[in-house]
């Protein structure tokens, strides 16, 4: 399989996470893509290939346009205010309850005050680089969609930061930019076919769903942890099922803890019949594989033989696809997994 | 001057603050309070009495009941998921962004959604003691209120924690019930006269604002940095004016760096002339001591005589007044400018 990767994704690198008010060692780090890198290496049949550069334009088509002119000069504008900062950390946001009753909160002014606008939570620093590594993650997700619209059964983009959380207006859950919704959206565009977006990492790709919520002509469809008690907490529920156009082009499968191969197997195969149904013309795979028995903040328990049974079945839609890297945090299997499903689709 | 102060506050005593996701030494601790009372003590002329217990009716009365029943069960909820957690800190919020274009999110069930759906920062930290220690706070400014209603000139509750900050439904800015907002619906209610809110506080009083923002009983009149600059960012603008039979009743005076003693008492005297435009029936201010030249994280430059002139001009409004302690976070001067506002009231 054509594998899309580069390295300006370690032009992000945050020293610590803040969670629960804690600051900690980045889950989330470059070792992750070295890791997935070495495996695919060494397991063979992979092509590498390098990112071309796309325009902001191909972003600004699915997030809020202040979004990206937020990222690229925040960090800059944080530390002309407070020099030296390292990783900008927001702490302070724009709920909606502080101006409940009165017209919603315009962008704010201060560097503070647009960081709590623009993010909704505390994991997903912004440093020197990010803007640069987020644009960059974006340059490979839409090359590896490029290759799949010119031919290519299947391509592999290995994105990071990964982007499912990051939804029209708001970035957070290490999520700057939606590679796969940027994704989608401009292969939805170039074929003027329907694209379905299958989301397999852990969490819920709250951000996935809620710019295509309202939309038709890409179906999305996840398997995450129920958030009854896993991030993002306030969404991803069976209920959600679209709206207006976007009635009945999302699917959610909320799970329990500890789910294993067997159970996940069905809920998978029942989510590529959903697929099928509405006949899309391309397929994009948010991989996550945090769904992993040993990840560190997750609590499902896939085995690395069963990604590979899921790479299968998904294979078996018989899709052009392409697969996007999101989230994984148990580096020592990390590579293996992503190597096992890969090689089996 | 009758003071009503109690040592319940030490119940809640974080060990560090969350500020731009690095931890760091409270500046709103246990300390501030001795440093008030030690002043008043030392001026003399005060009488210092204990408060009232109240009922949490008072507290749902102008705060949604749930803030109240999750501010309860937060930390013990916390640490059965997280044991030994001393101060929980929310990391994920739910910003409307998160579910714009469906229906808004309802409570979560999981506590580390519920944390980012009850407050807006990560600042303030819910310790073991901190639900018992805003309740202790709320006594003291109903107690208070009840000795100007029973016929005080005035009162001082010394409340800690402090209060503006909280909204209907959030908490945040070291605030968890908005003692003053309580103060001013009570008394509004046994009163059935006009209530006029003076917020002197460095800091905008969001939290106020928007629980009166509708109401025509309850004037909200602010002194505060301008939010282009200054924390909550996005509410606090001078064309915030309020809605419906709240319009014209919600009066923001945003000030510039440096604002001195006497460009802050013109304004001051404005602020005055629309409390008494409005023909209240008692005033409650919010006695914030951050507009101190030297206090570390806000930026006017009031002295300690400008807080003289201050109190006496407040005092010219001949009104019933329940003075309540918001914020101030320069300890060594905290206590003397305290007693000189209340000394020249």
């Amino acid at each position: 399989m054509k594998v899309v990767d580069s390295d300006t994704h370690r032009l992000h690198s945050p020293l610590a996470e803040v969670e629960g008010g804690a600051a900690q060692s980045p889950r989330e780090h470059p070792g992750r893509v070295d890791a997935i890198r070495d495996a695919l290496k060494a397991a063979g049949g992979h092509d590498f290939v390098a990112p071309r550069h796309w325009g902001v334009e191909h972003i600004d088509a699915v997030h809020h346009p202040g979004l990206a002119r937020f990222l690229e000069g925040a960090w800059l504008q944080f530390n002309e205010r407070h020099p030296g900062t390292r990783d900008v950390v927001p702490d302070v946001f724009a709920m909606g309850g502080l101006r409940a009753g009165m017209t919603p909160a315009a962008e704010p002014q201060a560097i503070e005050g647009r960081l709590g606008y623009w993010c909704f939570e505390t994991t997903t620093p912004i440093t020197e680089g990010t803007y640069a590594a987020a644009r960059g993650s974006v340059d490979i997700a839409l090359t590896a969609t490029a290759l799949v619209l010119d031919g290519e059964r299947a391509a592999y983009g290995l994105c990071r930061p990964p982007g499912h959380h990051a939804t029209h207006a708001l970035y957070g859950g290490y999520c700057f930019f939606n590679n796969a919704a940027i994704a989608a959206h401009h292969a939805a565009a170039v074929t003027g076919l329907r694209v379905a977006v299958l989301d397999v990492d852990f969490h819920h790709g709250n951000g996935t769903q809620q710019i295509f919520y309202d939309r038709g002509d890409v179906h999305y469809v996840s398997l995450h942890g129920d958030p009854a008690r896993a991030y993002p907490f306030t969404v991803g529920f069976a209920d959600e099922v679209g709206v207006g156009r976007g009635r009945g082009f999302n699917d959610n499968h909320p799970l329990p803890a500890r789910t294993d191969d067997d159970s996940y197997l069905k809920v998978l195969e029942r989510a590529c019949q959903q697929i099928a149904a509405q006949r899309p013309g391309l397929l994009v795979v948010s991989l996550g594989l945090d769904t992993y028995e040993l990840d560190p903040i997750c609590d499902l328990a896939l085995t690395t033989k069963g990604f590979a049974r899921c790479g299968a079945l998904v294979a078996a839609l018989g899709l052009p696809t392409v697969v996007l890297q999101e989230g994984g945090y148990y580096v020592g299997a990390l590579g293996a997994n992503a190597a096992a499903w890969l090689s089996a689709f």
